[in-house]
């Protein structure tokens, strides 16, 4: 493999840890509001309900932001609980996404990665999602780059294909950083270099996905590992 | 007017020091390969050619990006003038835009404003050019907003709307900084607030420009100014 010319990372679960963060949001939700609940199946029933969400919202002619599509499947997750929210609080939450903490290592390895390499994220929050959420991790990358861009969401192979345009490149000249295999396997298919992040608490204790099976990139236990790695250069 | 939430930054002339930089490139080019020539010259007819090859680029049915235009216009200017250049040569000159020096107060500004506000680029220079200027010069700002995103070049109202779109605000509840009259003007149509940055040296010593007439918005003398005002804060 060459050296990339570029890193794109994807955020929720790979840059910053939702679970533990939306778990905090519901804790100060329960203590203003009074209402308790599973909140841990609540946030997680919420996070499964986000991928299938995506895949529909693809199929639809006018594309709609995640706010848009996490308001609706909290919303049906909450009513499908039996819990009872005011609409404010449910804004509260879906806000909260733009309040995810960084996994420990992220903000410094982010800024050690970007002396070697251009960074940028591709995730499929959009850009008005992810500059607050930049701004509240004080996370720096060179190029805010969401799926909006290309007006659909991975693992759309487009948009992989104009988030590495966008930055100049060839598809081999880049490698997709994520958590998540199934992410790597879109970038692999359009040419991406694929870098797996271990990110064991993702899920909570011991909720972390494995690498994709056969995958020719590297994998890494956090970002300060893959900072440390020579990555062909 | 009330208090913008995101400051959308002019790059070329407003942020950077094209003509400055550019002679510098000349120079070095000058020296390496003996071509003499009135450089200043040649960089200030290159920078007149760049207007009328983005209106023209913009009736074109396929966008092309900057690197294009500026090849273009450099081979007709040094052609007019004369001058024998190896393509090499030529390309050096047109990368010389991705390390235009930032002005003296450029990176201490952008960072105080970041802290009060969000902060983008909106050029007409491409994301992967801008990416590459911003990590030449340390700037930092949240997002990297370019007309490529919206497939056109200012003043098309259109890369304006688009950009405020990107950061999930309404025209009114942003700010295009600028040095040039043009870029202010077509801001405010589409609702934008407008700062003129005063750059009286982005021509050479007194070639700068003037605010446009009736700016209902601010005037500062360089961006240290703009993040010590109130900004209706």
């Amino acid at each position: 493999m060459p050296a990339p010319r570029a890193l794109l990372f994807d955020v929720f679960g790979t840059l910053v840890d939702w679970r533990g963060s939306l778990l905090d949001e519901a804790a100060g939700l329960s203590s203003r509001t009074g209402v308790n609940a599973d909140w841990a199946g609540v946030v997680d029933d919420w996070r499964r309900a986000y991928r299938p969400a995506l895949t529909q919202a693809r199929a639809e002619p006018e594309w709609r932001d995640l706010d848009a599509l996490q308001r609706e499947t909290l919303g049906a997750v909450l009513a499908e609980r039996g819990i009872t929210l005011p609409a404010a609080e449910q804004e509260t939450l879906v806000q909260g996404w733009r309040r995810l903490r960084p996994w420990p290592d992220t903000r410094a390895g982010l800024e050690r990665l970007r002396t070697r390499f251009r960074t940028a994220t591709l995730s499929n929050g959009h850009v008005a999602l992810l500059v607050d959420l930049l701004r509240f991790g004080d996370l720096r990358v060179d190029a805010v780059l969401s799926a909006e861009l290309a007006g659909s969401y991975k693992p759309d192979p487009a948009v992989y294909l104009h988030a590495v345009r966008l930055l100049g490149c060839e598809p081999e000249q880049t490698a997709m950083v994520a958590a998540h295999a199934d992410d790597l396997v879109a970038a692999s298919q359009v040419g991406m270099q694929a870098v797996f992040v271990r990110r064991p608490q993702e899920w909570g204790p011991g909720g972390g996905s494995e690498p994709p099976t056969g995958l020719a990139g590297l994998v890494v236990a956090d970002s300060l590992e893959l900072a440390a790695d020579s990555l062909g250069c």
